[in-house]
């Protein structure tokens, strides 16, 4: 047996991205980098937020799942396609194929909150119900594909979900051609991928680091430990962060581009969902402010400025974000 | 007696809006223009969110603060500036005279809210205190200014902060080249001013609508009736528009260029403030949700697309912002 120290081919490539870009041209928000003056004191260096917030569909999953969707055959489109996340990921699955025309079945659990399930009809998918555990979820899913013939569209898994994320990291570096550090929220890490991907090919010397829940800190220990392991816990109040184990294709974009990955605990979290709210004037969800809770907790070791943070998504609760602010 | 029926020449320009530009370059945001495909369905038209909560110091008012101040002789500057504003245009004078080196001094009320007196004194500006009403803020700013020789810098009845303000309404037409509809907030006119001025004298097809509380809409009345009217009451949740009477300057710029006022009730204010939260994911006080509340409302007659409103600020209190997320 021979050791082959080459490092084998990832099957993304900034190829893969610029055509991604050009499949979402029209179709998502070129989001805005806001400069946020009250972070670059806190932190001694240039801060610009990088608001997925503002993208349509409220996260920047409908980058995935469209260029995954418009990735597809004639006849796959013409089957369908199916997903079992209840979150942004679905109602990205949902909005991309309502917008391709491609029948989209979204499976939740059967507890699932009134106003996602009425979202994701929203967009033109329809709803079927299975249990209330992901298991169950995805039993059904696989049971209705092989019933339909539908295509599952992973949330993070997959080279064309990952090509469609990385479009972010381009709009960063084309924009700040400056930037220093990117921080990007992790949970299955396809958006961290992606972005890693994307600013670490065009400017090798840019430190990407991703940033996860203290509570599910499995991104952390799988660096570590130099394989994928999985969270013993994932009770953390960022939602959209909840995933028990990043995806193995994911794992080798974090070791070939990654710099480090930060845990936040839950608390800092949402002291930073508050800031945002109240400095920034914009509203997130707790998993897309756990990169600027970093921030304010001075966890980024070595940080260099100009520093972008990614907001991943604003699809909060009404009711928590009314809490949030009232504890403040 | 003659009776001279060419209309007066107004004394803002295009030409003083792009040099304001030109002084405005690196020091305040070009703030993004944000489709809201929600706002398009509920409206039937396309439209787009212009939010200046977004800015710098969090609203529009830096725009015409910096102009001003920029503007003055260098004798004027060395004696420093002084305003009674409590609200938004405090911080946009305090901001602008802390970025330039002027002394700055802001007469507040006795009983200010004390973030926003932390506020002011962030950006640098000194700040005293008269009485609780504005005519004795206004007396004990002119007190000082006679004796120290400041420049009041008033808050919309001035030529530069009029063409200030109107750089909203230059990145509005060169970023929608196609718009035909711009809604504006209206208190004491500076922003409406700005925005018809820039927005009629390059594109003079398109309507330019102001949109005030319907517990203060003087500026409808004014319209009405051919001379600047005087409200009866003030007593509306939109802080930023509590204006008893829209600048004699202003006036003439809203005949000229404006095509309707809308008057619009808090209660619906306060819900487009929920609905730009909550939706758009746009913290902005109740005087920057107006205009979308007039759109939510119906309340703009023969309303033609593609549509922009402009969110003018985004302070608002948390507790009252907590408040409105929490009753939805």
């Amino acid at each position: 047996m021979s050791i082959n120290l080459a490092p084998s081919p990832l099957p993304v490539t900034l190829d893969d991205v610029y055509a991604a870009r050009e499949r979402l041209r029209g179709i998502v928000n070129a989001t805005p980098l806001q400069p946020s003056r009250t972070l670059a004191a806190e932190v001694g260096a240039a801060v610009w937020l990088k608001p997925e917030s503002l993208q349509r569909t409220g996260s920047f999953k409908l980058r995935g799942a469209y260029n995954k969707i418009a990735s597809l055959s004639a006849s796959e489109r013409a089957r369908g396609v199916i997903t079992y996340s209840s979150g942004n990921h679905a109602q990205g699955v949902a909005c991309a194929a309502g917008i391709l025309g491609v029948r989209a079945v979204v499976v939740m659990p059967e507890d699932a909150v009134a106003a996602k399930v009425a979202a994701t009809r929203g967009y033109g998918a329809e709803v079927t119900f299975a249990g209330t555990d992901s298991l169950q979820r995805q039993a059904r899913a696989e049971e209705l594909q092989r019933q339909h013939g539908y295509t599952v569209i992973p949330p993070f898994d997959d080279p064309a979900i990952i090509a469609g994320q990385a479009t972010v990291g381009l709009e960063i570096v084309e924009e700040l051609s400056d930037v220093a550090t990117v921080l990007v929220p992790c949970g299955g890490s396809g958006l961290l991928s992606g972005v890693a991907l994307a600013v670490r090919e065009l400017r090798p010397d840019v430190r990407v680091i991703g940033v996860e829940p203290a509570d599910a800190a499995d991104a952390q220990a799988s660096l570590a430990a130099g394989a994928v392991i999985e969270a013993e816990r994932i009770e953390t109040i960022c939602d959209g962060l909840r995933t028990r184990r990043i995806g193995d294709l994911n794992f080798r974009f974090l070791q070939r581009y990654v710099s480090a990955i930060v845990a936040v605990p839950d608390a800092a979290t949402l002291e930073a969902m508050r800031f945002l709210a109240v400095r920034a004037k914009l509203v997130v969800e707790p998993s897309g402010a756990i990169a600027v809770a970093a921030l304010l907790q001075g966890l980024v070791p070595s940080l260099a400025g100009p520093v972008v943070a990614v907001l991943s998504g604003g699809n909060v609760d009404a009711g928590l974000l009314a809490k949030v602010l009232a504890e403040g």
